[in-house]
């Protein structure tokens, strides 16, 4: 729906302004996320494969041999792109009000969860559906542990380590190890071999 | 089932006193949750709409406008009251052994945990089923962050912020913001409109 | 398959040392899992029981009066013992690569994450799919609350208390209370009946 500055809530997500997620549009693009998303969760193992193909069809881009387990959840789906042989596991959910790229070999653990959107802190524009979206970018060769949290606007360089059950708000730097709730830098991951 | 002081478990759960949960009369009620829960989470999404009628029924209230996403869990249901315009993202879970009260336009993100009950901290008194629940109340236009957990007792004031991935073992301060492990004030939310 | 020691990925994993998951054999045993898991998570729930009849084949041993909420998710199923009357709340998640012991009445609140194994450290051992898992020990009449998660080689004692959303990273003594990320000791579960 356009607004007094002829431009969609969808436009002004997209382009990471503020926008009303209360809107026909969005809407309307949830729902059909809704039903990808349900069909990836109820198929059986050996019809989902590798992912269903609602999913499939709505991702802006995936790899060769990228792989979702179920559950899976996330909001729209076309802002979702995967590289080659990144994998999923269980309970990933992705808030993809703006785009999360995922480089190639990255795995995520069990209940990773992305959120890019943010409700606004004022409380009356935050009860109009006030939201903002930020990317997150995540390099290749990427392990994130299971449970952890990662928010909208942040950067992991590749080869970086995520620890299980880490809240990240802030950019992790290549091969850098990090864990906790903030996440801090723990060390380096290893580069020789020697774990 | 009603003990020697004529009162069944079910009542003194309601009391806020110690109870056992091993109880015909509780589980028949457990197993009543987890149809209506099933339903929940195995209907297409645009036969669930807002939320599965076996939820809605068991609901002691729920305001215009309330949504719930799937998957959605909760161990009884009768004990949970929504208001106007309430927003549960994927994967809340509710363990509402005691009331759970969520005011009106408040938002969960995914994932957010609810959790009424505590077994005994006494190991024998525990292997017998010993629980007490304690009621988690929620105001209005609250922002709870994804995979934020909340602990029995805890009441949250009015327009507060819950950052993503908290353990909120207090009472939260109307207007508060807090985040971590355990959950701190990290300041107030905005009241002029800035983020 | 085996490899130029003639021992096969699965016989590595078995005997606590560096493996291959990429390996035709070991993917086998994970469908095998995944429809076991799919089973339970979507049969309705008197047809469920405590348990889908394919995981109950799956696993190494299930005690009496061992229940399963639903969802729950393993990797592979037969590293899991369970003794009497364990409880595993909806959304358990267990990364199976090594064996996980469940010691009798012992309780997991919801969402409960065990992950025995983990991915190299190093970036180019880790994107051939080298990792390696350690066993998870848990004791009897242990408490461990919504949301934890525990990671491989960590034993918990008898009677043990892991707080809610705790991130378990070393041992926990028998009767000890734990909490926080990463989970520290907070004091002695009650022994004398006071909460």
């Amino acid at each position: 729906m356009t607004g007094p500055t002829g431009r969609s809530e969808r436009q002004k997500m997209a382009a990471g302004e503020w926008y009303r997620c209360i809107d026909d549009e969005l809407d309307a693009l949830r729902w059909q996320a809704r039903r990808a998303v349900h069909s990836h969760n109820s198929l059986p193992p050996d019809q989902r494969g590798s992912m269903a193909p609602e999913l499939h069809a709505l991702f802006a881009g995936i790899g060769v041999g990228a792989f979702l387990e179920a559950p899976f959840h996330c909001t729209y789906g076309f802002n979702i792109s995967l590289g080659d042989a990144v994998y999923l596991n269980a309970g990933a959910t992705l808030l993809d009000c703006a785009p999360i790229r995922i480089g190639s070999r990255t795995m995520l653990g069990p209940n990773v969860q992305i959120y890019c959107a943010e409700h606004h802190k004022d409380r009356a524009l935050r009860s109009q559906g006030l939201e903002i979206a930020l990317p997150v970018l995540i390099g290749e060769d990427v392990w994130i542990g299971g449970g952890a949290v990662i928010l909208g606007g942040v950067t992991i360089g590749d080869g970086a380590i995520i620890g299980a059950g880490s809240v990240v708000t802030r950019d992790v730097a290549a091969g850098a190890m990090v864990a906790g709730n903030p996440a801090r830098l723990m060390g380096r991951a290893a580069a020789d071999g020697q774990a």
